[in-house]
This record gives structure tokens, sequence and C-alpha cells, in this order.
């Protein structure tokens, strides 16, 4: 009966203008297919992008917060779940999602990403170094995808949902 | 921007038969406010009851799970929150809500509420023993007010939100 | 083969002189007798005193801190838990200890009597109001119990440990 | 005025011999230099590898547990911090670290090193496929570091701290 939550990760305030682009063109798509977005719930990078994404197409934002300052909630999150505990909240960030989509690469995104294929979550990654794709495809070939462009990711968000 | 979000908290399978009958009033009531309702997520006792209520009544409901077990969920739960943290998800639940409203009592339930004081939220208690009462009005008399029926504690949120 | 760690909660800033100094005696008693004292480890109150006790007796003291603000940890913690995640880490402290010692109340003490009873722990309440005895016994009979001096307190430890 | 913790990271039940046997010597070396040894303290691998070494050699073992189960504890383990949290206890153990050393390879060593990185942690890698090393040093090239036997670890440790 729940609803279907696909989880969008990837860098904050390091995240480049193409993690960006990418992860707003990913949020609008899933609210355009009726899928509840969840991501890391603060108003930078990737987070706020895809938050932002989902919105203008309707969508149900869900943003699970690592403070309890109210200031950095993206103003596009529907649902702020205020976990205060930090880069732990990462992990329920995978738990929570059905799929997890990776746009651009940081400290915290690859946390998010291990801990993903610990929980046996597939995850598609996008716009990533060779560095990225080569380690991640060693931790799990069977859990870890990748494409280069939203549609892509999409289309695989559909056959494995 | 965000939903105004209240959180339903009481006993899991402990709780009496009036604990769920106030709890799916409240949830109901809930729902019907257009406000979204928060509980533990588990399919017993007062967090099924009012999440079921809120369902009846056409409203969002979110649960935050303290398990990985997808059978403990309850049905009507929309967007469950899968923490995999135990009682210690109890702070999420009280940080997540503006307003928590209680109905019955339980170890976890008493956790929820003194988190609740800590973190400055407004709680109502229903359907209490003067014990409780007497001792969380003794720990926080500005923060913690008591009600006997549902149309109360409603009103209440009214004038709280 | 692991130590047995007692814990010892009560209030940070709120605590009064008579919760410090018993939070002192007992921490001394609980380093003389070659248990490992557990606090919440911050530089203040129940958790300082008992710390500071406990190392005078020549005892092991653990903090699990709620932050990564090195300042806010006593000094006379061995061994500090960085959790940084705000107060549901007082679940940790619970479910860490074999024995939680209460000094004092405050609404974080408060959850974790609760969170201890929850996890099926002994629990001895020390300088407590009428309204603190009366809910938690009424919550618990079986795990809740009282002291009036420190000496009593330990020698229940024993007893229970 | 608190010890020096040092963290050793590595796979549970799926630890080759190596990893194994380098965890036992590294944990073997923290233990006599009077290091204070942390691991995620369950029965198995690398954790159970490094707190065995470091209980022969006389020093003092930390193990946080992600879940209540009393038998998942290795019984090296001094002091046993119970989180029930699961993975999300990934964090507590980098932050509780002052370094981290990482023996093998798996998902959830993968996110502690990563949120070691986000912790701002120096790291040292051991035994380590070409993947490994190349992806970590690409997320950090200032916090993480390689090494090829547990003596140059340990002279890094020395160094670093």
């Amino acid at each position: 009966m729940s609803r279907k939550i696909i989880g969008v990760m990837g860098p904050g305030e390091s995240a480049t203008k193409l993690d960006i682009s990418i992860a707003y063109e990913i949020g609008k798509s899933i609210g355009a297919n009726g899928w509840v977005l969840l991501t890391g719930g603060r108003n930078a990078g990737v987070m706020h992008a895809a938050t932002l994404g989902a919105k203008e197409a309707g969508g149900t934002t869900i943003g699970i917060l690592p403070t309890t300052f109210n200031k950095d909630i993206s103003p596009y999150v529907d649902i702020p779940i205020i976990t205060d505990m930090g880069d732990a909240r990462n992990n329920i960030n995978v738990l929570s999602s059905k799929i997890v989509i990776v746009c651009g690469m940081s400290p915290g995104t690859a946390s998010e990403i291990a801990l993903a294929i610990k929980a046996k979550k597939h995850i598609i990654l996008l716009n990533q170094a060779t560095e990225s794709k080569n380690f991640f495809q060693f931790l799990s070939p069977d859990l870890v995808h990748t494409a280069t462009i939203p549609e892509d990711a999409i289309k695989m968000i559909r056959g494995l949902i």
C-alpha cells in the first residue's frame, strides 16, 4: 500500500553545475511518474535540485535532515524528517528508498552508495568519474548500474521497481 | 512550504481498546484537517489505529519504523521511513512532529513524551492515569497539556499550530 | 569477558547541588568497586560529577557524547564515544549499561529511564520527587527501585549484577 | 585527558585469511603501543581478529555493536557499546577514532572510509585492490594513505597522532 520511494543522492555544496542539472531532470521525471522523491533534504546541491524538479512536476518530496536547523531545509521539501543524527542519517536515506539514483560524488554520497549496497538496494550511477564507477562495480557488479542520461536512469527504474 | 506534521504516539501491542479507539478518532480528525499524520509506523496499537483513521479521512500518513521488517509496517502507512535504529528512532518521531498527541502509556511512549519536552514541542495527553499526568506536568507545566476527548485535542492543535 | 558497565544518568546544566554531590559519591563507589562508569559524557552536572568521582577512585570512565564538540567532553572521560546523534544517543546509554542509576530529573533523564525500562534494565532512582517515583514505579514496579543514600544504591547494584 | 583511540575497520564474515592475519597484527601493535582499539565489535572477521590481537598485547578494546544480540559480541571486547542502530553505527565508529585503519573491503567497510573522510579523519588502507585505492585517493588525496605491511601503518599512526 505504501508509495514507491526513489532516493536521489549526491553532493551538497560541492555539486557541479552538471550534477545539479541532472538532479533537477531526474527529480522532475520522478515526480511526473508518480513516485515519491527522497533526498537528504538540505537546501543545497543535488538534494535541492532534485526536490525542486519533483515539486515542479507535481510530485511529493521527502527530506531526511541531518540537523534541527530549519533554514537548512530545502523549501521544496513537503515532508521534512528531522533526525538530528548527522551523517548517520545516510543509512535511513538508503533504507527508505526502493532504488537509489546518484548524481555526482562526495564523501557523504560515497557512504550512501556503500550503505545501499549493504542493504541490497539497486543503485544507478549518473555523471561519474571512472574511479567511482570502477570501485562500486568492483564492490557489487549486480547492484550497481550506470547510466549516462537521466532518461536511461528512468527506464532502468521502471525495469527494477 | 513543508506540510504540517502531527505526531500521534502511544503503545503498540499493549494498547487498550480505549487507546485504540481514541487513536483512530484522532487520526481521522488529523486527516480531515489536512495535516500529515506521523507515527512509529508499526502494525500495532495506537500507531496502526491512528494511521487507519487518517487514511480513511483521505490524509497522508508517515511511519518512522524501528526495524527493516516489512511485515511490521502498518498497511495504511503511505510513506515508511526505515530507520533500523530501534527505540532511538523515538527521537526522530518527536523532532519531526510540530505537535505530539499521546494516547495511552508504555515505556516507549514515556520516552517520546520526555524527548518531546527536551525538544520544546507541545504535547497533548489523552486517556492518561493520574501518575502520568502528574509526572509530565511536573516535568514541564508549559509544554504538557491534557485533554479528555479527541475533539478537545483537535481544538488545542488548532490553537498551537 | 566484557567488563561490568554501570550507567549514571541525570541532569546536565540543571542539576542541583545535591544531585551533583550524590553523583560524585556514586561515581567514586563505582570506580572503587572495579566497575566501569558510563555517562552521557558532557562536561556538566551529573555526568561530569560521576565521572570525576570514578576517576578519583581509579576507575575507568566512558562518555557517550551527543555532539562532535570537543570542549563539551568532561575532561575525566577516558573513552569518549562520539555519536553526533543528539538525544537519540540516550538509547545507547541505557543499552550499554547493565544497571542504570539516576540522580535528579530532567526531560533527557526521564527519556533514559523510560528507554531503560523498555530495554528491561534495572534502574535505581536517587534523590527523586514523589511525582517521579510514582510515575516510574507505575510504569514498571519490577524494574524501578528507589534508594535514599548512595551506599544503598551500591548495595542494590551488588545484588542485581 | 581522554585516551587515544585507533579504529580498525574491515569485513566481518567475508574477510579473507590475509585480512584477518593483518588485522590481528595491527591489533597487537595497537595494544602494545598503549592505544585503545575500537572496532565494530562483532565476533567475526577483522573486528574479532584485531580485538584478539589487542587483548593478547594487554590492550583495551572497545566494540561498537550494531545489535543487542550478546552472542554476536567478540569475547575479547572489554567495553561493548550497544547501539542497536545497525549500519548507522558505522558513523560512530569513525567519529570516535582518532585514526582509522582499514584491512580488506566490503560495503560496510567502504561506508566507514567514506564517513571517515567526511569527518576529516586520517585513514590508512592495508591490503587493498587497485579499484579501492584509486577511488578513495580520488575522493581525498590528503586524508587517504596506503601501507603494505602493518609495521608501516603503525609508523604512520605515530606520525599522525
